[in-house]
């Protein structure tokens, strides 16, 4: 949300994530409660006055990354391509999400354990998931057929967005408790999948797209499509709803 | 989640609404950030130990009813017909959030404001609004069909847990954004519609529900179901389908 220059860009980054190791550091071995900001200031060579220009607060100082992140995400958004369908651009978004967690697996795995020790910073953690499911929200809405006004578009959009957001969230939970083993893309790329599925035919939401679904024990399986549907889009939703994992 | 006597928790619940209106007040008048725990309990008459037996914090003050809540939304879980489609049961379960709202439709529009202007009254509404979908995420695992093991129920479970979640949430707000007027109960339902819409036909959600798209601009409706599905449900499947808001 910043628009410093690039040099005092990498500073602030470099400071932000001083901060943050710092306070990492301190609220593992000497406790949570027991931390002060001044604490945190002087292990990582600041004044106390810098640990404020950068975090509200001593449970803000671990995620020095999800500003950034946000901007990254909302720059996927704008830069998608026209015709992509918009759960999987709010997909694409998301995905830095991930890359900022799996970018050092180390730290990730161990704020997570510290998140979930104090409930001060898993709320922390909470609220900045929030903004991402806002701008999602935002996107989804801004992609509705100008044509089509109904009141319940802002509901689709929340209710998709938050989806795609949980998936994600769930995926990210997982590959944290197994400390960061594993191919988190892949188990992502799965997840996002089964949204689709779900959103993917949600009128409103991708007007042109074309429908697929098996019935339960998957005797059935039915496809609406539109005429001018390209055919890799058909293609592609009769097969994912052939691989629906409950069949 | 106490298991006090009920007298006991009547002279308990007074007390923590003493101690939440008096918060309310002295965040109104005289600002969140100057207010100072020992106010918050003086002037409701009681001692600062007395507040810390009731909230950790002087962010939880001004949301006394949330504990009990979960328990009244956990009641309805657990006593949910044996045939209810599990979805709708979640929905009934958060119900129990809009009524403690709609209870006192002042308070409860005060306190919204004050959650728009203090951050970290938002965020403190934020987690208590987690815990409530790590409750349904919790029953939704436990209504999948034991005999179809898969890897991604727990996925499905917390998606669709935090459709409802989020649907809920949508209609809440805008009903404190419009001061509490109008029909938040008939608003609830409809949005829930929409989420049983997406998520009713999930097979591994409802194994035996019968499934019903319209294609986007209405020209087609499909509608599968098994032999066996009660005919009630599959005539609500498509009444459901035939009346999409986008059409």
């Amino acid at each position: 949300m910043n628009s410093t220059r690039p040099q005092a860009t990498s500073q602030r980054l470099k400071v932000r994530r001083q901060l943050a190791a710092a306070a990492m550091e301190l609220f593992a071995t000497k406790g949570y409660e027991a931390t002060t900001v001044d604490e945190i200031a002087a292990a990582a060579g600041v004044a106390r006055r810098t640990f404020f220009r950068h975090f509200r607060s001593k449970e803000e100082a671990i995620f020095p990354d999800h500003d950034d992140t946000l901007v990254r995400a909302e720059s996927v958004l704008d830069a998608a391509p026209a015709h992509e369908n918009p759960i999987d651009t709010v997909c694409r978004g998301i995905k830095e999400v991930m890359r900022m967690y799996a970018a050092s697996p180390a730290v990730s795995v161990q704020r997570y354990k510290l998140t979930r020790e104090v409930p001060a910073l898993r709320e922390r953690e909470i609220a900045s998931v929030a903004r991402y499911e806002r701008l999602f929200t935002r996107y989804l809405l801004g992609q509705f057929d100008e044509h089509s006004h109904n009141g319940d578009q802002p509901l689709l959009a929340e209710v998709a967005a938050g989806a795609v957001v949980t998936a994600h969230n769930h995926v990210l939970r997982r590959w944290l408790r197994a400390d960061g083993h594993g191919d988190v893309e892949r188990e992502l790329d799965h997840a996002f999948a089964i949204v689709r599925r779900t959103f993917g035919t949600l009128p409103a939401i991708a007007a042109a797209a074309p429908a697929a679904v098996a019935s339960p024990r998957g005797e059935v399986l039915v496809t609406v499509a539109r005429t001018d549907a390209p055919l890799s889009e058909v293609m592609r939703t009769i097969e994912e709803a052939l691989h629906q994992p409950q069949r």
